[in-house]
């Protein structure tokens, strides 16, 4: 949808202006990354009852959503493994203790393989021909397009379902490939979304709408913006008290030497928010 | 030096073009996040030869220099506190399993201390009274503000070189304070900079340096600029042999369906790079 | 049933010679440590759909189950606290990062309570008392002794059951405390135990009445023994292939030097495994 | 010593009793498993500043130490994989996130080999003929026969003294290895041992000492024997306070259940202690 608004927004077609919430801070952190770190445990748990110590797994993507992933999956004593096309992103993998490779370069090895790319064809039937017996193949990436599912949908290849949203998918050998959600999203499909994610959701969307319905005339254009700094920190200081987290603020003279106000924003524009 | 850039071209008064190479993800994940994750570990082993099990340390400021001394330190057996102003980064310190307090909850319980925020008299005299005997204050964040040194030379406290780099403050009841490097930086003063880091900084000042140079009349005004997208993955790639890591290339089709050029830049403009 | 077997050796009224398997060391990690650091998380996502981030959570007992689920909840960004009568189990879990308190210490503040200790009456009903608004009980430790549940069926509480093994308990002030499975094992009541480790569990058993049945006369008396280390081996080394793991041989001069058979036992009788 | 003690013993040739001290549990945790994770960090960084991040290294030998070793350099950011003769020691590399591999496997990739495993010619010649420029060697386990030292000291390659404890053997064809404290122990040779860890060392001996010294006539024959665990106990209980740690009691009621005593010994003489 964000991708949308920008492409309507290049091409002179936004009629109204808009906020693109999904790459606000906060919001992004607890949809992506806080997320999906829990929730790729939980949905291959509940489908599939695998046990992820020793289990060899490859992550195509680096993203938010790749890192909460491999994340999770190291953290339980999964081998992990990444693919990328941004060095920059691949050099982060490489930091945080990941061998970089490409898909081909350890297919026949690996247990699991985990798409989160925003990419389509990212696991292609050749790829998929060369899978171990028993390996299972799920998508935490956008849509459905990530794993080519309808390259699976032939006449030598014969499908069972065995629960829901879990199919065996069995070549002619016998080889059987467990295949999750159909490829659609594992996190939405087979693992459910804490109530503390969705409330950062709804405050941020919430707060957006009133921040653009409020907003003195000419503030908007028919463009679209990011939720405006402080706001972001705003919903954020809201969920605070959940943790009994107590922030530290400023003394008047701290202020002044940052340059800040008391009550922020506290990083300045150009700033970029890391785990 | 990059905020005096912003000052400057705030105020009308830069007379070239500038690069904020500080700013640049690469350069800024390895001089902070990756080599002060390693640095505080080095620093404080070269000086006092501490056991990291089970302390309790107290990380103000959860930036870039603070996620990397807290996950280091946390890897390591420590038990870690983190002090912030920001809610983001607040609720970032929660999620990562850090609870979030005043200093002043802490002061008498932590053995360790240590600043990263680029703040001034985030440590003072009346917490030093406070903190336990043999305990540890050091610095990482930025010149030697964050701990009011200061106010420790006064004449009822002695000071006591024990080794280079490290001073016991001692108080009239015979309690000792470890002051390192006198309250400058740790990581520079205490521990070594990777050769490794040292490329990443040095490619990224050339390019920087070239791009200015090379640039077509009017490109770049009397302004401050963040490398541009391309550059900084280009210093990123240069940095991907050593690790052995290999990218995945896009195929025609899946550039066309991403928008992307398939030899990047490979993130919009509005992206946030993170861990 | 081992603490049985171990009672009736000591009073001479064991018929048989019995193998103690659950000490087997294999089986113990598979059995403890390995599947409750992923039944823990699985367990408590099913019945609560918590998220494990920032939440506060005190472990009673560091023994081999405790110690995973303790790993697995930090590893996710719990903040874990430790309770413990050992102080060699408790020196290990400040080695490990966890502060070792008294429950009372902490029970106002933790989101959820764990208990692991094969001990009785270890959460008691004052102490539920005080616990917060939509905290969790649960016990992973043994038989359905460790929480007094008993203490909470009385007329001023309401039960009310919101899905399968998940109760709230209300107090008249309208306090709610989630109690799962109703105080049994988690593990057994609300995950499920991975293929995997029931082979292990199974291997281990069938080797030990194997053993037993083909052990010449007078090689087992009427008493509890452990499995032979060599056998231990033998299920670990029969369960490696599945991780495509590669064990190093021993050359005659390593053997010899080492005092050990090429082909195991490996490790001296009084050895103890660790993780 | 320990083995020669129960050499001595197995020959009939022990004229006094004997305290296996090496084996208290207390003592091996702090010697080997806590001291190591840390001391593998420092003596590297004190040696030769390299960065772990992304840093391929092979740790030969899985048990205590080496299991310090992998913890922490997988905490930090390197891709770490396991030798092992001991399946049981393999199969617990794998679970937690290991590769287990022959060293001939990865000797041309890695960055770093460390070993552990009380073995002799771990590393041979001509493995390291085999090694990448600029690769690291060192030992952690035990004496200075785990690494082929002798096999260096040829004419055809070159040492080259660069700094105190560490050697640049340089080949025919320029390519360099690194190699510290000749193959000594890295943790007694370039790094520190806290004073924790001593404290614990010289408690447990000292209370060796006076329990052999005030056993009744009799207790004791020439033999070797473990610490009672009791003293094990009280050794780690005398520590405690470092951290503010605070065990929980029995009560009556649970010491019963449990059929233990108030003061301990808290595990039966089977159990076997884990991290």
């Amino acid at each position: 949808a964000r991708v949308k608004l920008y492409q309507l927004s290049k091409a002179g077609k936004l009629c109204v202006p808009a906020m693109n919430v999904n790459d606000s801070v906060t919001k992004q952190k607890f949809d992506n990354l806080y997320c999906c770190r829990e929730s790729i445990l939980d949905g291959l748990k509940r489908t599939t009852d695998v046990m992820f110590g020793g289990k060899q797994v490859v992550v195509c993507g680096y993203g938010e959503v790749g890192k909460g992933c491999c994340a999770a999956l190291k953290a339980l004593g999964a081998i992990v493994y990444v693919t990328e096309i941004d060095p920059i992103c691949g050099l982060q993998a490489c930091m945080d203790g990941f061998r970089v490779v490409k898909l081909n370069e350890v297919i026949r090895q690996v247990d699991v393989i985990i798409t989160c790319t925003g990419n389509k064809n990212v696991v292609t039937r050749d790829q998929l021909d060369r899978m171990k017996n028993g390996s299972i193949v799920c998508n935490m990436g956008h849509s459905n397009t990530e794993i080519d599912v309808a390259s699976l949908r032939t006449p030598e290849l014969t499908w069972e379902r065995v629960r829901s949203q879990v199919d065996h998918v069995i070549w002619p050998d016998g080889k059987r490939v467990i295949l999750l959600a159909e490829g659609r999203l594992l996190n939405l499909s087979c693992s459910t979304v804490p109530t503390f994610v969705l409330s950062i959701t709804a405050t941020t969307q919430a707060l957006a709408l009133i921040e653009l319905y409020n907003a003195p005339e000419g503030r908007y254009k028919q463009d679209v913006y990011l939720l405006p700094k402080k706001m972001d920190e705003y919903v954020a200081s809201l969920h605070l008290a959940t943790f009994e987290a107590h922030l530290t603020e400023l003394t008047d003279e701290q202020a002044k030497y940052l340059g800040l106000n008391k009550n922020g924003p506290f990083k300045p524009n150009y700033y970029r928010y890391k785990v």
